[in-house]
């Protein structure tokens, strides 16, 4: 696959990832009731907040969702179609979790990539992997008024760091960047889909909590 | 008028705007009970906040606010006289709700017409714009353990994207930078006046909120 | 003492700080009955996320945090340590505060020492003096959904910024490098432990709230 082929599948898979994220976020926002505004906000948040952080993190400013306008428009044409057509949307959430899944193992390997380009560490690389994948759904609920969902059981943040950690030790090998994505890629989808289908959660403190 | 005059116009609506938009975050901190250094921190945080993002992010450091002590001094003054006189201050909120208005239309203006100087396309840059107007407020409301009031209902957003966009579309013509700044200017606090004096809200989700 | 074991020193108390702070970040976690994910990231936070924003700040990109494997690997072993041993941790808590007081002392004065290096002004170098030592606790908070503890009269910002202001103002004497800081530490540290000892509280705002 020529070099351009696979630069322009990945902007596509980014872009999906992004809508995605964006349609979840945008949906939090209807179900607390808040405005047309604060879907917007919370789409775009939800979407491009994981990777606006690393780009500021790694010293790649301005961000590259301000440097291409496509990954403006996308989560806000997320965030009007939820506005809109939330009852419909909220009935396929099973639909956008898994789409949400697939952004998810799209950011965690794109996100580590990025940053060992930046010259960060392999450890700090597979951070920026796993907080490009995650952080703008903290930043979202932090907006919103809760406790970040992923600090209360859900199993979503160590796959993508998984999948950051097997994309950046890969990439230390002689194997195309193609197979390096695919694999970083497959280990956080594998694992967050297993983790919703058997109901998988992170460790809860044992015993009474010292008050 | 000469150049310099208008820098020193700039610098003192500035911080007039910066002012204001202090108080109305030290008067959060006052009415949730918090402390003295609260209401220095919402203060500063309201006032300097949305032009500190925005610096970050356009790749701007140290951002203006830590450049020039001014910047410092007049939200630390502002919450001082709020902490203090908040019996007073309080009676007084329509007169700050105006004042802050102006901040807002300042910020809209300048925030887009300085992404734009770092060379940021016309999306990005009003989208920079409204966040230099708005950022602030949503870092105090979330600060203060609130959901944004914005995203409420509350129409305060949309006025200063659409100065914003006014400021970024003039600044393509031959205008003078005096007049592209007015126009943006005035589109929002117009805009923001008529929905503080009429009630205009921003639309709410429609139906029953899909669970 | 040479160069070199000064420099040793400071990054081993720094990370005793780092240390402490994820500790006490991690308790927080567990407290809320918070998963392990969130013992992780609320260590990491609070004994990284101060040291962030002023490196994001002042344009020191990546961020020292992020540049040295240490610094991650620190509070990464204080959160599971926390999360496996909290009704330990938890009784220990009066040692854990004194050791925080330490920490605290460290940063503001690396912060703000930093932060002149980077040329700026000495009333925003002693600001980010403080807000590396507050600034990661105050993010814990608010993930933890909750208020910042000390906006609610916790005297523990304003011996952070005395100490950076005393080794910022010292910085510009002839006096040693290490006097300088072991003045700004020692201010900050007999203030903050006083506060404790004596529950001394920052001033709340007087007569009724004007709503």
């Amino acid at each position: 696959m020529p070099v351009t082929d696979f630069a322009t599948t990945i902007v596509a898979l980014d872009l999906i990832g992004i809508f995605f994220f964006a349609v979840a976020g945008a949906l939090v926002a209807v179900r607390r009731n808040l405005d047309l505004f604060a879907a917007l906000v919370l789409g775009g948040v939800t979407g491009l907040g994981g990777g606006i952080i690393r780009d500021v993190m790694i010293g790649d400013t301005p961000p590259a969702a301000l440097a291409d306008w496509r990954y403006l428009v996308v989560p806000v044409v997320a965030g009007f179609l939820t506005f809109t057509f939330h009852p419909t949307v909220g009935r396929l959430e099973r639909v956008v979790t898994v789409f949400d899944a697939v952004g998810l193992s799209m950011f965690c390997v794109t996100g580590a990539l990025k940053a060992v380009d930046y010259g960060l560490d392999p450890v700090a690389a597979a951070l920026m992997g796993m907080v490009t994948g995650i952080g703008g759904g903290m930043i979202r609920d932090v907006l919103a008024g809760t406790v970040p969902v992923i600090f209360e059981g859900v199993l979503y943040a160590t796959p993508a760091l998984a999948g950051a950690v097997v994309a950046v030790l890969l990439d230390r090998t002689d194997l195309p960047l193609l197979v390096v994505a695919a694999a970083g890629f497959a280990t956080c989808l594998v694992w967050r889909l297993l983790a919703l289908v058997r109901g998988w959660q992170a460790p809860l403190p044992k015993g009474p909590a010292s008050v």
